[in-house]
């Protein structure tokens, strides 16, 4: 699309190296739109930034990012929103600090979305994922856009099931919205550019780096109502996205489960803070005042019921397939093409020794 | 011990059929104690019951009862307390239907002992019984007398936590405290009776009756200044309890479990409406305002630790002995004998297939 005749300003102020946002934002505040900014003499800037970065602003190394900046806009599909664009979303425009601009890549109507951020563990477990994936996909169906960090486990478990509803996925990036981290996300990456949309707000080529993910945490749960964290150690990133949303007065949602698994331990800690135990992505949606579920599906409900006989049966207990075929009365041959069926649908996982799970889908809100 | 001279008169009104509790306490707000009411015209009394329980007051049937209740009262152990006694626990004269009497046998110093309940599903997994000795356990050791129900499942693993403890256990009956129910738990009955208490406010020789149970709980959590779930299904018993505990002004407290499990719906529920999530004994002493934790031993907590060793490479899924083998870099023969004495101490279990699996103790608080 055409870039905003205003955004190269937009671009030379915020990649100007020791202009940080808050600096930025103070400079907006005194002048007007950054062309108005650059339109002042320098002597005049000295008061907000050190004589060297005044130098910087109108250095060649700057005119150069804003024109690599301009370039990458230009494509279809990417989009550098500021503060002062009508589609800057309206969330963030809540929070302390809002970024000045937002790097995007897909689809931008995803920033006007009524938005749920689905957070937890790089390390989850099995159950874990498919929690996040079946809360996911339960409440983009009603409509959220599900936001995430696009780290492995528990965040990439969320995008998918986010992609898999009508609500679709929303990623915020610690690095550049062009750099893929980590790189085995690199396909769900590509399909989020697709049907979701990747999102950062840190200059274009901005590789990984410890510190800008709990910053990046802070728009995670700043473009949402609410956070729900699935899994969490203690402590852990998913607890600083939680206690953002909790001083952005997000609501705080966590999943409970065994007092012994480490990865619980965070979810409960969220719990005894205050935050709301949830067992259905229903729980989730009956907290969110004023979103009201639109055009629930109920076919993947449907889908997961057809399956309940050979479940049924299993228990909760590792059990081999010869329990398996006395407990349904059925013969070796169906057991095993079911439970096959069931592994792929991720269903049911099978341990060493012949023995085989289930594997639970979470409840349906 | 010798009996209270009233007892008698306790006994003849309390065993009179047809004269509940409730009309027993208006007798006795408006004539005094048990004696004087029988010193009252049988044609007063009318005014509080109908003339044939009037009638039975006087019958040979009531004297026989009385009688075999004092013959019963007499024999070493057992004792009948009464409102009146200074032996009755204050905490239940704090709820709003304190049982006139109490058949007590064993230690009825435990009545004057600040106790916590501690109660749960009868169809527990071995999880939720090995959390709730542990817990017991470890409320016990800090003082607090562990109340429970003699049920099958959690409250059995409770009292037996608790007998383990310096707190000790008290079961509260719903047949009378000469009946054992369920059968099952006969020798836990017999040994609560020699070093804890087995109490109940019904007549001797009361059978099981279910409609005794939900009223039995509410004297489970009168007892006590808290109660905690650790497993419960929705709707049961325990809830019921609970319920009581925080009508009575109790404190309430309850084990996540996963959201797939339906023994901890009951207690995600509890949590919903405002219980404590708890993860250890620690946490449930922390909320009981007023009560100050007695000699802690932190002998259990090493014993704990010297088994680290196995457990540790065991993670917490399902495993075989070649797989611990080549993790404790160990010989079969050491793995297997270790095995077996983990799986003897309830630390592992054995499933089908050669597996073993951890089985967790609680966090001791």
């Amino acid at each position: 699309m055409m870039p905003d005749p205003g955004l190269a300003s937009w671009l030379q102020l915020s990649l100007t190296p020791g202009l940080g946002p808050s600096s930025l934002r103070s400079l907006l505040k005194r002048f007007g739109l950054p062309q108005a900014v650059l339109a002042r003499k320098r002597a005049e800037l000295t008061a907000f930034m050190t004589p060297a970065v005044v130098e910087a602003l109108d250095s060649e190394r700057v005119a150069q990012s804003v024109a690599r900046a301009l370039e990458w806009a230009a494509a279809p599909g990417h989009e550098i929103v500021t503060l002062a664009d009508d589609t800057y979303p309206k969330a963030l425009l809540e929070i302390g600090d809002p970024p000045p601009l937002l790097y995007a890549h897909g689809d931008v109507s995803l920033l006007q979305r009524p938005a749920i951020a689905v957070v937890g563990s790089r390390n989850a477990t099995a159950q874990g994922e498919s929690n996040a994936a079946q809360f996911a996909k339960a409440l983009s169906d009603a409509g959220l856009a599900v936001v995430s960090g696009l780290a492995l486990g528990i965040d990439a478990a969320a995008h998918r099931g986010g992609l898999a509803g009508r609500g679709s996925t929303l990623a915020v990036l610690g690095t550049g919205v062009d750099v893929v981290y980590p790189t085995r996300n690199a396909e769900l990456a590509a399909e989020i550019a697709r049907k979701g949309l990747l999102l950062s707000e840190f200059p274009l080529g901005t590789p990984a780096a410890a510190h800008n993910f709990p910053r990046r945490n802070r728009l995670i749960s700043g473009l949402t109502r609410g956070c729900l964290v699935v899994e969490a150690a203690l402590p852990s990133g998913s607890l600083i996205t939680a206690r953002f949303a909790a001083e952005q007065g997000r609501e705080v949602f966590a999943i409970p489960g065994s007092i012994h698994s480490p990865l619980s331990k965070g979810c409960h800690s969220l719990i005894k803070s205050g935050a709301k135990l949830v067992e259905s992505a229903e729980d989730v949606l009956a907290e969110l005042s004023g979103f009201r579920p639109s055009g629930y599906a109920s076919t993947a409900m449907e889908t997961a019921n057809a399956d309940i006989g050979l479940l049924a049966v299993m228990g909760h207990d590792p059990v081999d397939v010869d329990s398996l075929c006395e407990r349904a009365g059925w013969s070796a041959e169906q057991v095993t093409s079911e439970l096959l069926r069931l592994e792929l649908d991720g269903r049911v996982t099978a341990l060493p020794g012949g023995l085989y799970q289930r594997l639970e889908k979470a409840p349906r809100g």
